[in-house]
């Protein structure tokens, strides 16, 4: 392994490591994405997975599934799957939050219309389970059916948190565990499961995604506030202009003293935000280490990530996996 | 059975047939649309469910079981999911649609919002595929999934072919499979399946469902020209103001001369519609005998739905499924 290799990303490793694996992926998402009677379908499939995301959570399926030595082809399946089930969340969510640009693109519901969006996700949920009984395994339809739910009720219960000051921190860990953590958990499990791994391991795998999964978010939304440093980046305040009731909101309001939240009812709960709010809510989080405080939470999960680890196999994928959790919180390290 | 039970509708005695399994279903409904997090979730799914749909579609999965001696409760899950399944479409189809009304109710999109509407009907769809998952049965997956995919590419389809002059009856049959015959058919099948029926009368009960939905679907396209009664009633012309390619407009615009082909292209495909409209396009439909054509072909998949019951045991469900093929296109006869 030459200092280029080294000097790779986690991600680009483990992608150069399952380049077949996902070519097969890859394959198999654009010949199930066809529609032989409504072409409307791939259309607007190929929007949004061809534009190229990161494909984590099916490499996450095929790195635990080559992890316990599986040679067969169900892992492939499996990976569409996963990336069918994200694909269709997407799609969905585009609609929910009434999104604009997704992947540096325009999004579906504007380039089509809400209506394609809601359809042609249900159609790739639908074309998920299909694939998932290809493998004959009720295991693995229960784990991602399971999945499937606490995504939605996620998504639900982040509709009904949202600009609710109430809202806590067991909510907000519900709420990422739901629109994140879930699908790289389960990604993650079925990969093992269809390798026929011993049970701790399977539970091991399981861990992995899922304390990965949080991390990942709560790295998300930490940077929307513009991580620890000192100056908020450009591409911040997202969150706080949606009034989603993020960590490093939560955290700050469980420290207001009265003025303060009446800060927060006023820009969050009520929704009044004017120039120069942004920078204070960030003073308050400064002043309350709610920055801190969310950041170490997020170093915290990618931790547990690693140790889940300690479980798996000796091999190549075991390093890749555990560099790609300390990758995760390498911006805000 | 006395005079009183003769004259019951085939539905009602069907419902009288089946009341424990009814309640069965109706406590397990109640059971999987709760949400420990999320109490958005049951008070949408509830608003939908109470207002009382006629519950067709579980009951003909507990009667395809009943019929072929299912005494377990595996029957009872899939009812349950197949009402899930109609609920999650009903929830999407409303925000597709922006529908104002539905079970003679708000619909939930008006009430709560189209965001409350997409993620609900997603979390239902994953309870549905979760209690598949409680019958052990890969089988019965397959079937629902399968038909899931249908209903969707058949919604999709559906919104490209609107205003579509071209859409022809091949186009129009596989829209109507998709949004009503689909779960007809595997309602019926999963029922047979799950009774473990031989082959040749689960692929029977699959063809009596697929033949039901379509019946039923044409009736009601029918019936919102006003059938072929001389005068139109009052619940007649939303399919003409959403510019919707039913079969009797098919039937009409292939027979048109040119200058009905310019009025179908004017109010259909431009949507330029004046007072008047309505009953000229209907005016036009008698002229072409497309209504009659409509109602014949009606009642010839009521008819088909009826002989594929031929190779059903003799029982008194039998006799009630054969009444309600009958009771479907009673309204047209």
């Amino acid at each position: 392994m030459g200092l280029d290799d080294i000097s790779q990303k986690p991600h680009d490793r483990l992608a150069a490591w399952l380049t077949d694996d996902m070519a097969a992926v890859n394959a198999l998402i654009r010949e199930r994405m066809a529609s032989e009677h409504a072409p409307r379908i791939p259309e607007v499939t190929a929007h949004l997975i061809e534009a190229g995301g990161k494909r984590l959570r099916p490499m996450l399926t095929l790195a635990a599934a080559r992890l316990f030595g599986h040679a067969g082809d169900h892992h492939v399946r499996l990976a569409a799957t996963v990336e069918f089930i994200h694909t269709a969340t997407l799609l969905h969510d585009d609609v929910v939050d009434e999104s604009e640009r997704r992947r540096g693109r325009p999004t579906a519901n504007l380039l089509w219309d809400n209506k394609s969006s809601v359809l042609v996700g249900d159609y790739l949920l639908a074309r998920a389970f299909q694939m998932m009984t290809e493998t004959g395994s009720i295991r693995v339809l229960r784990i991602l059916s399971d999945a499937s739910a606490t995504i939605s009720e996620g998504e639900v219960l982040q509709l009904t948190a949202a600009q609710d000051l109430r809202t806590d921190e067991d909510v907000y860990l519900k709420v990422i565990r739901g629109k994140t953590a879930a699908l790289f958990a389960a990604a993650a499990e079925v990969g093992a499961v269809v390798a026929a791994a011993p049970e701790p391991q399977v539970e091991a795998m399981r861990r992995y995604g899922d304390a990965l999964g949080i991390a990942f978010q709560m790295v998300d939304d930490l940077l929307d506030y513009g991580s620890t440093a000192a100056v908020i980046g450009k591409n911040t305040g997202d969150d706080f202009r949606e009034r989603k009731l993020t960590l490093p909101v939560i955290k700050a309001v469980a420290r207001a003293d009265a003025a303060e939240r009446a800060f927060w009812v006023r820009v969050i709960e009520k929704g009044d935000q004017r120039e120069g709010d942004l920078e204070e809510a960030r003073a308050l989080m400064v002043r309350h280490g709610a920055l801190e405080a969310t950041r170490t939470a997020a170093l915290h999960w990618a931790e547990t990530a690693r140790a889940a680890l300690a479980e798996a196999p000796d091999h190549a994928l075991r390093g890749m996996l555990d560099d790609l959790a300390g990758y995760v919180v390498a911006r805000i390290s």
